[in-house]
């Protein structure tokens, strides 16, 4: 599994020309990194006197985090295994005619497995955003950066998983099943972007007051 | 050594209330991720016949990439020390007025060296950036949506990076040293945001053409 190799490991394999880890999967990992910085601002939020009056809502955010950072690291692998039907497309033969609709029936096909996984990143660091929008608000303090921090990892992995997408639906052939996916891909970039925009000036604000 | 954990643990432990790994760690590990992407676009670059005659550019990026790789992976383990000394400050007595004077010098200096961190992360970041502006003209059309994922990485890295820095200059006494240290990371900042948003915007259109 990918993600039980080190950090190190990980910067090392993502660095080589090997296929997997790409920057889908590497954008999964981003994205996990982000809502473990919000966790980490509510883990020291939870049983502080000062914040009483959010201790459920915390303990919430907190289940939903750990939801979340299970399901993109899961995402690192599924990205992985997503690439694989791609890369053997790729090197199907295209000698003859026949060779060659084959080849384009089984791309499309690929293409679109190829998509279902950088779709997946980007509805779940949406998700990790909106958690991240109330630990703006109910959130200690004393952790405000890393709420900043966090956000910004999140909206990186947003936008590094949509180039993911667009990369694999500007090579379909089916254009009206592209274009439906693209704008799926580009509602949640528009949204996650604004609300990341929000809630890092909202930080920075704080932090620089 | 933090960057010995697996991707899983990381993640795991920064989600939790310990110390560190915190926001200044993870921003560093995200800029090595973040060059670690250009540095396989770089490789799936290399020895290919139609990129012949940028093949000594790319060796050149690689090199360069590789060190700045380790340097961003060694200052994760170096946030976490410099934070150490700021840990044991807030841990001092304040009761009397001359522990309050001693709280207050040991922590002006635990702030300085606090900020030492994040400053190397984004000059890092923006040297890592640099070599994606190069990669974003030479390197392998086939894989230019990870320049993208590459620089956008290193754009919320530096960000990240930028906001631990503002935290720890926030709370500086000395006002003169705290502006110095802004006005730095603020040129960064600038930089490193403009140069990322240009190369962003250069690969999502050729993406989506």
């Amino acid at each position: 599994m990918i993600t039980n190799k080190t950090c190190r490991e990980f910067v090392d394999v993502l660095a080589s020309k090997e296929p997997v880890p790409g920057g889908g999967g590497a954008s999964a990992l981003v994205g996990a990194i982000g809502m473990a910085l919000g966790s980490m601002v509510g883990n020291l939020t939870l049983g502080k006197k000062k914040y009483a009056d959010v201790q459920e809502d915390i303990k919430a955010i907190l289940d939903k985090a750990r939801i979340l950072q299970d399901e993109l690291l899961a995402l690192v692998e599924k990205d992985a295994e997503v690439f694989e039907p791609l890369s053997r497309a790729y090197g199907l033969p295209r000698n003859t005619e026949e060779e060659k609709k084959k080849r384009d029936e089984v791309m499309e096909e690929a293409l679109r497995i190829a998509c279902s996984a950088p779709l997946a990143i980007m509805e779940k660091t949406l998700e990790a955003m909106k958690l991240h929008e109330e630990l703006a608000q109910k959130g200690s303090r004393l952790a405000i950066s890393d709420v900043g921090v966090g956000i910004i990892f999140l909206k990186s992995a947003l936008m590094g998983a949509s180039l993911n997408v667009f990369i694999n639906t500007g090579m379909m052939k089916d254009r009206d099943y592209a274009e439906e996916i693209n704008k799926k891909a580009e509602a949640m970039l528009d949204e996650g972007k604004k609300m990341a925009d929000v809630i890092y000036a909202k930080v920075e604000g704080e932090i620089r007051t």
